[in-house]
């Protein structure tokens, strides 16, 4: 049976202030933790119930890790969805550096994207076409966020997330930022990018003023009806998919 | 003051049997109303509070228009918004037949897409990159649903959806049928189309085998990096970029 104080640290990681105290969020769900296993990613701990089964070959990493086999009543209380579903992880935040270089391939930037949905989305179509890094600003939502960990289906096991003061960062890359705005030049007349930083913007404001300026180029998606405009995780993936081709 | 008859009506609008017994459907804030009275739909009747601000040029149409106004709290009796906004519409469903031909453009069929987000969000990238007409298979999730409507931000004015027996209507078609698919050849090696109906398959099913069996080609999107699969509505957006280009 866990302790109430057990229950009550697990809870306390939905709180973005909790998970920063801490430096760990919870992933959820067989295929999710196993994502984790299989990445550079610290699991502290897993809760089970008797129904998971432990991926085979991580028997060995296993052995080494803490895990406390818990009744499905116990799993309802740590758990944060609708049908708990065998198993929930605690995994340490990465406290990864950033790269000291980017170039040589094309990563992403978030200028504010404040919706979590917004932000799983992006995290999954990023890790569909094999941007390894995210820089973030501190204004963008967070990313271990359990709702996001479960929206990115796994897919925030596969690139690193940087939270930093997105201005300073840009103004020393190595490589070209590239600003997706309503008003640049055409995506279609910009050949497939070696390298870059693409900056995705705050859904209503867009990108601020002073990331632009560090910007060198502004990209447009032509419109060709009459919407007034794309959702940002939707744009973010119709820019990677022509630039990163 | 508001009716409970006409209460009751308004609310039986959000459900499915009762939009296609009456052949209606609501449209809430401003910006949406506005998109409906600015389209071929006819907007039915229009409930308004005393704030709402009728658009200058509707005003000679708008007087043919039962208009009441009502108070707030009759508004938050029928509206399904958290914040009701100055204005509902029961529109008329449109009964536009599906055009004799799809010659010389990009049309859109949904092959069982079940999330109304999904279907949302594709009607505004549709309408985004200029698709007219978008076919529907009868499983795909009803895009009357106000919080569909309210999703699409007003596109849903702009685009003619179709629901029908989309295998025997896809049978009959004119112009190329092409099909998202997860083995076919690379989006890439595509040129640009002229014309073609793009089919988007079932979220978690794909294109059903019969919808496969009447297309001409099926294209995939390659992936780059690490994630299992990309939300419908995001391949859309993908495929119609580079597509439509």
């Amino acid at each position: 049976m866990l302790s109430r104080n057990t229950v009550k640290y697990i809870q306390s990681l939905t709180h973005k202030k909790f998970r920063n105290s801490s430096s760990a969020f919870i992933a959820e769900t067989p295929k999710v933790v196993e994502e984790f296993l299989n990445s550079s990613f610290r699991v502290e701990h897993i809760y089970a119930t008797e129904h998971w089964q432990a991926p085979d070959k991580y028997d060995k990493e296993l052995s080494h890790l803490p895990i406390t086999i818990i009744t499905q009543a116990d799993l309802e209380k740590i758990s944060q969805l609708k049908t708990p579903h065998d198993v929930l992880a605690v995994i340490r935040i990465s406290d990864a550096q950033p790269p000291a270089t980017v170039k040589g391939k094309i990563s992403l930037a978030l200028d504010g994207v404040q919706d979590p949905g917004n932000v799983g989305t992006i995290i999954r179509i990023a890790d569909w076409f094999g941007v390894e890094d995210i820089f973030c600003s501190r204004e963008t939502a967070d990313a271990y966020n359990p709702k996001v960990v479960q929206a990115t289906m796994g897919s925030l096991a596969h690139v690193r997330l940087h939270y930093t003061d997105l201005e300073k960062f840009l103004k020393t890359s190595d490589v070209e930022i590239i600003a997706t705005t309503l008003n640049g030049s055409s995506l279609y007349d910009c050949a497939p990018l070696q390298e870059g930083i693409l900056v995705i913007g705050n859904e209503s404001a867009g990108i601020s003023e002073s990331i632009l300026e560090v910007s060198q180029r502004q990209l447009t998606i032509p419109r060709r009806g009459k919407a007034e405009s794309l959702n940002a995780a939707v744009a973010a993936a119709i820019f990677l998919s022509h630039l990163s081709g």
